[in-house]
């Protein structure tokens, strides 16, 4: 156990060139380079400095600069928890003032809303919503003042990074000039007083996008791009085809009083517009593609031939059956290795921020080993929020060898440990174990009434029968108000529900009821019908409401199954990616939706396109046939980009491709051809994402299918469907020496947490602490790849190792 | 090597008791059983008798015993090949008359053509395609003949297999009774020479899937049958939350005026028959997950109120995007894990099948190794084409160890050696090596230069100049029709091709160059494109076909990119399987015809669904707007069941998906509403067998792009490229004794092959031949599992061992 002696000297001083230098005499040496200087970035960039000490410290005392090493090593951890490359790391104090002050959550926070109040400014400049629309000043002060606020954000980072690492920093750059092009716009805006053609405000998501809280969106950015290439590939081979296909299509519809299909003799109609001209030709078999414009497409041809129809199931069984598909495989298993590369750079980048931090933390008197003081004084930069006994107990989970120091091998665990909640093991097997006899039998007798299977299965019955009475019940309604008989069913079922919560409650005891999240499920779900049920008690029209809930009690049938499990269990670890993943696709809705409403707002509206192929679906008018009139209500003038919501709303129409060519069709018909290239550009870039997605969706899956079989041999699985555990055994003794420690190094601080721990443990000799957290990705991945981590690792250290003797001999 | 002696005898004689309980005495038992009785038959039926031998063989000659050893070895070798199980093995003298009556490609044939007969009989039965009607006494006793054949063929199985094997044999089962129930109808046909309703018509594929040649399409359907369970479940996901949001918008729909939609207060059309009652709201939702009526189903709501969108977008985003693609996941994870398991059942097959037949053809005197003269005897029944030359040569790729009998680990190599072509190693670099120095010079100059990169880019510029020539040609002609231009294209280009393609030949040699399958295609192009000139000189309008055939001209580009090339490659290499895949969608297509015709037929034609939704579609009727007065054609009446060529149509429409519930909703307007069932099954099974399709081509090119990969890693690229090839060196002294030993034991056979190579040889000492064979997905699959082949292979021997020591015990 370290001692609180001043005296202690760290072995490097940071930004301290003398003493760094004077150390080269005692051998450290070849320590420090080989493991401070082999700093893998994470994305492949070998030519990073080694963070240079620039301060001299001449005059300030031994405990000052421990507290700067602390400083420096939790900002060394946090750039390789945000795989932040470390050419960007603070070099002197004021960068590190700067640094500080861009590194905490309101920063970020005020980074974030930034970004958003930039893409909500659409939503007031013209074309407005109409109930948001503001006056061309209001709006261009605005943004002239969140402009104001970026720029103020990356003078920050210029003075952090400084000049040099500014310019080389690619996404700060564009972000800069982007930055200048908004500001001269806006100015614009505010001296002519009306707004211009403003294409550029499509590339307002960078300023979103290079926020902090962003970084899951830049990652999928990131992927997005590096698995362009093989897609860009067989996008080649499908517009070849697509080409010949136009051209065969186009010779046998103009030439089709003379010439024949081969073998077939087929003629395609050639009075239909499909395929008069090649770019017809081009276009018609581009929505074919997409299916969206299938039979329609071959029925004048197939009417005049039925041979006709051979044409399009060739193109379709290449095209869409086979291509398409192909390039599912083709980002798939680009996918793959872009996630394991993925993780595989990120691991080693935290392993080199480890280093860089362990190197911070050893005195020079124990070179290989951190002592509590110093992690502690660590753990206060990094994680200010946590208690004195959650940073011991963090301590002890690393220090698995029980020596009185930390190895650095111990302390490559750190990012394993650093998000435990720390809980005693419970002695007891149940909650209710203190009470009276004839209490623990009730209580007994209800524990093994929850747990049993018939329980759970009549609860299932219950449910079932709720589905069917509600699915009937729909049946009969058919239309006719009349809510009573629905309320009633909630008055039979509720009793039922609130029952077993009750007994689930009382049984399990409140702390495991609600550490389930089926049970907090449960419990909410019953508790808002209640409230509900008085709600409409009261006359207060929460019906719809009421509806929704009694469809969601139905989700706990799911529960029978192990598959529905694991595909919800895995739905919700992946939710934050697959949240990400949505927000990248809102992204490109935005800057398509910019592009859209500049160029094709007010074009649509009813009875726009009679000139079109598709007038009957922009069609509003009364039609005669034979002897009745009808309203014909052709609807789609409603997909337009008039607005911003619109606009996204007709983009996701666009996504879900079906008709897609009508919208098309249709903004063609009232701007130029050349509008079909937006349309088209969309699709492909949805398809790009939309690929990325359904190959992410399946990687996850496949990924979490194969750990769970891999699981099942090595572990038991329902220890392991906990989540992560770490260990901790406390002594008595060890923990009364702990507190002389930090009342001598923190006097004044807080050490409740700790005190109440000594007085806890008195009776016992030890306790032992549970650290817990949910899984993650990054763990599956750990456990997966567990073989090849190892050689990763041995390679990395070769090649830092190798760096260091390069650096000895320049 | 083996000696001509006619006393070597068999160590078991086939069908002889008293032989193989003779041999009990000397200690041969442990080896038999060993390996004789641990049959995996490929699907873990583990209830296997040992083969009985039921013939006396007191009266037959040592040669006689050693032929029918050959022949049973060679059957048993075949059933390994083919997976047949070791039960319907045959047990008798009889039995093997029938088996070998059933097993040779006539009778494969006779079956297959039976199958397609009975098939084809679908054009001309009513409703039939008009001008393929037959009559029905025709038509019904076609089907009778038909019916007869195959019932001849189950009496060949019969005779063969035994009844009590035949009656345990499920397959052969159902094909009887689906025989019992056609030949009634057929019957009944005749009597009342009328057809009847016969949906029992849909079972005919079963014959056709029965035979032989179809074993690709029987293991397809076993593996979507095998991945029907996951699928299901996630199926009933699926529906879950489309009841759900069915009762939903249901109610919104409902009661639009009293309540409203949580949070977003949506109102949702009522007057549209969308939502209007349970069944129409889940019809909806149904067809809205095929997104086939996608913005038309939201329209009536939304232009309501601009919020509804947020149903169907959430509706959409659950369903479409994620349990679908959470479908194929699951599908693919299962296709992986049964692809993997029939490869190892079939491997561990194949490795009985040889344990088998090892046992049959070795010796009393040696029972550890055969010889050349027993593995010819096999060879001779095993493929009676191979000559002489050939089953030497393959005995000798066997023998690697070079003892001169071939032991059991050698022998295992048995299928990989089987297919090879063999062809003595060519010692010359050029094919024109033996030409006068001059002509060498010549020749050697357009090698040099035909393998330059500089004549390989020429020729890609050519051919982009000619598919740019194409396009704007084709942009510029825009349905004017003078073909002369096009024409003297061909003129100009075709000179260029044909001098590539002399040169080629020249260059590389003729072999070389039609052994490369670019090449052979380049060959036949310009070839077909030079014929095609000749016939337009003289008017014979093949205009179009040469229009085919420029633009396949294109597809050289492909040649470029190593990508383009391994896809194709790749492509090749699936294709037999892919077959199998149409195949088998073919099938399913073949019986929701016949049962779309026996309930659809001419319910559908112009305007008959003036009832309906979507009754535009069907309409053909004169129709006035304003002052116009137009041809409204819907088409939609062409997509009808009436004979089985418009049902195909049909149904690959309902595949493709787009419009579909137009074909629904007109046949359910003419009809009732329980068609439906058919459509919604429709698409289902075909979503089954399409996600099926998608996992094969994901699977296929995730596991060549793997192996590719590992290959890189460990082989040299080029080698590989050329599939399989095993060597084989051959001395004079060698050849000449196995000339001997073959006048010997088959006196007047042909042995010119031999003979031909012994006068080859006399020059030198010894020639190496190589043996090649394209590379198989098996193969690939042998690298892929290297190290889990072991493992499999000593637990397969564990097993076999472990049911040998039973046997001993009982």
């Amino acid at each position: 156990m370290a001692q609180g002696d001043d005296d202690d000297v760290p072995l490097i001083l940071t930004w301290d060139e003398d003493a760094n230098s004077g150390l080269l005499s005692d051998g450290a040496l070849e320590r420090v380079d080989e493991n401070g200087t082999g700093d893998c970035d994470g994305v492949g960039d070998a030519s990073v400095p080694k963070p240079v000490p620039v301060h001299s410290r001449a005059q300030i005392s031994n405990r000052q600069s421990w507290e700067i090493n602390y400083q420096e090593a939790a900002i060394y951890l946090q750039e390789g928890e945000n795989n932040d490359k470390f050419f960007t790391h603070p070099r002197n104090p004021q960068a590190l003032n700067a640094y500080l002050f861009a590194h905490n959550h309101l920063f970020y926070l005020m980074e974030l809303l930034t970004g958003v109040l930039l893409m909500m400014l659409s939503l007031s400049e013209a074309p407005a919503v109409p109930s948001l629309r503001l006056d061309v000043y209001v709006h261009a002060t605005l943004e002239l003042l969140a402009l104001v606020m970026v720029a103020f954000e990356l003078c920050m980072k210029l003075r952090w990074l400084g000049f040099h690492t500014f310019i080389r920093h690619k996404r700060t750059m564009v972000k800069t000039s982007v930055l200048l092009i908004q500001f001269i716009e806006a100015i614009v805006i505010l001296v002519r007083q009306t707004s211009h053609l403003r294409v550029t405000r499509a590339l307002r998501p960078i300023f979103l996008v290079d926020c902090r809280y962003c970084g899951a969106v830049r990652r999928n950015l990131r992927q997005i791009f590096q698995s362009l290439p093989p897609f860009i590939d067989i996008l080649l081979l499908l517009f070849f085809f697509m080409v010949i296909f136009a051209i065969l299509g186009e010779s046998s519809s103009s030439n089709t009083h003379t010439y024949k299909f081969t073998h077939t003799h087929t003629h395609i109609h050639t009075h239909t517009p499909y395929f008069n001209t090649l770019e017809n030709s081009i276009v018609s078999l581009f929505v074919l593609l997409t299916t969206a414009n299938f039979p329609d497409v071959m029925m004048p041809a197939y009417s005049r031939n039925r041979w006709s129809c051979v044409f399009f199931i060739i193109y379709l069984s290449i095209e869409l059956y086979f291509i398409m598909n192909l390039l599912l495989a083709v980002v798939f298993d680009t996918f793959n290795g872009v996630e394991k590369m993925k993780f595989k750079s990120l691991l080693l980048h935290k392993r080199s921020a480890i280093d860089h931090a362990f190197h911070l933390l050893v005195t020079r008197q124990r070179p290989d080993g951190i002592s509590l003081k110093q992690f502690d004084g660590l753990m206060r930069f990094y994680k200010p929020r946590m208690c004195a006994r959650d940073r011991f107990l963090t301590y002890k989970a690393l220090n698995q060898s029980d020596t009185p120091a930390l190895c650095l091998e111990d302390f490559y665990k750190f990012y394993e440990v650093i998000g435990l909640t720390w809980k005693a093991r419970q002695s007891r097997e149940h909650w209710f174990d203190d009470f009276s006899h004839t209490m623990f039998l009730i209580f007994k007798g209800i524990y093994i009434l929850v747990k049993s299977k018939a329980f759970q299965y009549a609860m299932y019955v219950v449910v079932a029968v709720n589905g069917i009475w509600i699915l009937v019940e729909t049946n009969m309604l058919n239309g006719k108000i009349s809510p009573l008989p629905q309320i009633s069913f909630i008055l039979y079922s509720f009793p039922v529900y609130g029952v077993e919560m009750l007994l689930k409650i009382t049984g399990l005891g409140p702390m495991a009821y609600f550490s389930s999240g089926w049970n907090l499920f449960d419990f909410l779900v019953t508790v808002i019908a209640f409230l509900g049920l008085i709600a409409t008690a009261f006359n207060m029209e929460p019906f719809y409401f009421i509806v929704i809930l009694r469809l969601l009690q139905l989700l706990r049938l799911f529960k029978i199954k192990q598959r529905f499990r694991n595909v919800l269990d895995t739905m919700f670890e992946l939710f934050p990616r697959m949240a990400s993943l949505g927000l990248t696709l809102i992204i490109f809705y935005y800057s398509f939706a910019i592009v859209g409403m500049e160029f094709f707002a007010d074009v649509i509206y009813p009875n726009c396109c009679n000139t079109s192929t598709v007038a009957d679906a922009y069609r509003q008018v009364n039609i005669t046939i034979g002897n009745d009139t009808v309203l014909q209500d052709g609807y789609y003038y409603l997909n337009n980009f008039n607005n911003i919501l619109s606009s996204f709303v007709t983009l996701f129409e666009l996504t879900v491709v079906n008709n897609w060519y009508i919208t098309m069709e249709g903004v063609t018909s009232q701007t130029s051809h050349w509008s079909r290239l937006y349309f088209m550009t969309f699709y492909i870039v949805t398809m790009v994402v939309m690929t990325i997605i359904v190959a992410f969706i399946l990687d996850a899956f496949v990924f979490r299918m194969n750990y769970s079989r891999k699981n099942r041999e090595t572990l038991d699985n329902s220890e392991d469907e906990k989540g992560i555990v770490f260990e901790a055994e406390v002594a008595c003794a060890e923990i009364r020496q702990t507190l002389e420690l930090y009342k001598q190094i923190l006097p004044g601080t807080n050490l409740s947490s700790l005190q109440g721990l000594c007085v806890a443990i008195e009776q016992t000799d030890s306790v032992v602490f549970l650290g817990r957290r949910a899984r993650t990705k990054s763990d599956l991945s750990m456990k997966m790849y567990e073989e090849e981590i190892q050689e990763w690792y041995e390679e990395f250290s070769r090649i830092s190792f190798s760096q260091s003797e390069q650096t000895l001999q320049d």
